[in-house]
């Protein structure tokens, strides 16, 4: 058993948030497996492999990379933003614990990376400036009524709250629904963040008040970002506004 | 108005997790604040300035900053982790919103970064695969009460939690009653894991079940993972177990 498997961030998508230790994984690893478009950001060489997958295949690829890695090769897993959040590093784990003896003697690693919501964030200002949640909003694996009570349970409590995978061509209405349920217990004019590929040459970055949020501001690759009633906005003259959620908070 | 002044994170603390924007930020900054263990990861030039202040003192800190900066300085503000969660970014968007107008002019810009909860999700495997929060257990800026709600509110609702600034010396107690808190709510097998320093020479990373979690295992720069009833442990032979969340979830 030589073989290796490291499931990594690249970060949100600019080469400048990708760390040292997943630019030398990918340097080391002989064989990529993820989803297509993440796995062309990599720029490999000539002599290492590529197997792309569709986004909605994760066990699959999981149960693949490590039945090449039991075979002797050094595979790299590949995740955008951080691998633990929302993406390949709990299906890896998943598939091992479901799988064959032999998966749970592997060198099995995982290298963290800038996750979306951060980088979202910090185009905004602080929006996650006090306690946040991070919340798929799709509803392929767990039930639609379970993502409700959890949006009313943070949405009361104060949690400034980011959504992952909000809308899909499968999922055409659940952001609609997840703002209806917001303005039960926040203000309408709550700050909602809408950040798409920040960073990168297609970046996509509105702010707008709940009332008014949209949920034709997002797609499947963006986070969105719902502060909470103490969440304020700094007008700046010439430049876009500064969001943040204050550090102290009130009972 | 030439001066500039942006805003760090430089990760949890291994250099291979400082992001290649950070590391060209460093390079490029004339004055530095933070607290002075940050700073002495920077490795500085000495044409390079340091302001090394008291981790209680943000909000002087980030108005020091800002005054640098508004009289020409180009100055970074550094936080470890991630500088939008519980860092310096907040507090520097507080002083702008409360300080004198040039501020509002000034060019001011977040990176972000590796923030604790992913690095110490990473070294244990997927501990947040599904729907988590992130809350400070501090009570220096909240009170007290409003903790114990959302505490007890998230783990209801089945999120992982990931809690920062779990004890200090001027506050002993608070993580010991977190854990009691979160007992009437989840079953005391549920993972509960210690991270401190991980990826550093002096990592310290444990974990125990919640029936038995010890505050003791916590300082103030440990992040500690509570996981929810689906959380699992896989047992690898010679190896750490793997800790993670499936990324299924039931009503």
């Amino acid at each position: 058993m030589t073989g290796k498997l490291v499931i990594i961030g690249t970060g949100p998508g600019n080469p400048g948030q990708t760390t040292p230790q997943v630019l030398d994984a990918i340097g080391d690893g002989e064989l990529f497996f993820g989803y297509g478009p993440y796995l062309d950001r990599l720029s490999l060489r000539p002599d290492q492999g590529r197997i792309a997958s569709d986004n909605r295949e994760e066990i699959d690829r999981a149960r693949a990379a490590l039945d090449a890695a039991a075979k002797g090769a050094s595979v790299c897993v590949v995740s955008g933003g951080d691998p633990g959040v929302f993406a390949m590093a709990a299906a890896v784990c998943e598939a091992i614990e479901t799988g064959p003896e032999t998966w749970r003697r592997l060198d099995v690693t995982v290298l963290p990376g800038v996750t979306a919501m951060l980088a979202v964030a910090a185009r905004a200002g602080a929006p996650l400036g006090h306690d946040f949640c991070a919340m798929s909003l799709s509803d392929n694996l767990k039930p639609w009524e379970l993502i409700e009570r959890r949006l009313r349970a943070v949405a009361e409590a104060g949690f400034v709250i980011a959504l992952y995978n909000p809308v899909s061509r499968a999922r055409p209405w659940q952001l609609a629904t997840a703002f209806k349920i917001l303005r039960e217990s926040l203000p309408v004019s709550t700050p909602v963040i809408f950040g798409r590929a920040v960073g990168r040459p297609d970046e996509r970055f509105t702010v707008a008040p709940l009332g008014e949020a949209d949920q034709q501001s997002a797609d499947m690759a963006t986070c969105v970002i719902i502060g909470t009633a103490e969440t304020r906005i700094i007008d700046r003259p010439g430049m876009d506004p500064l969001v943040y959620s204050p550090r102290s908070a009130n009972p």
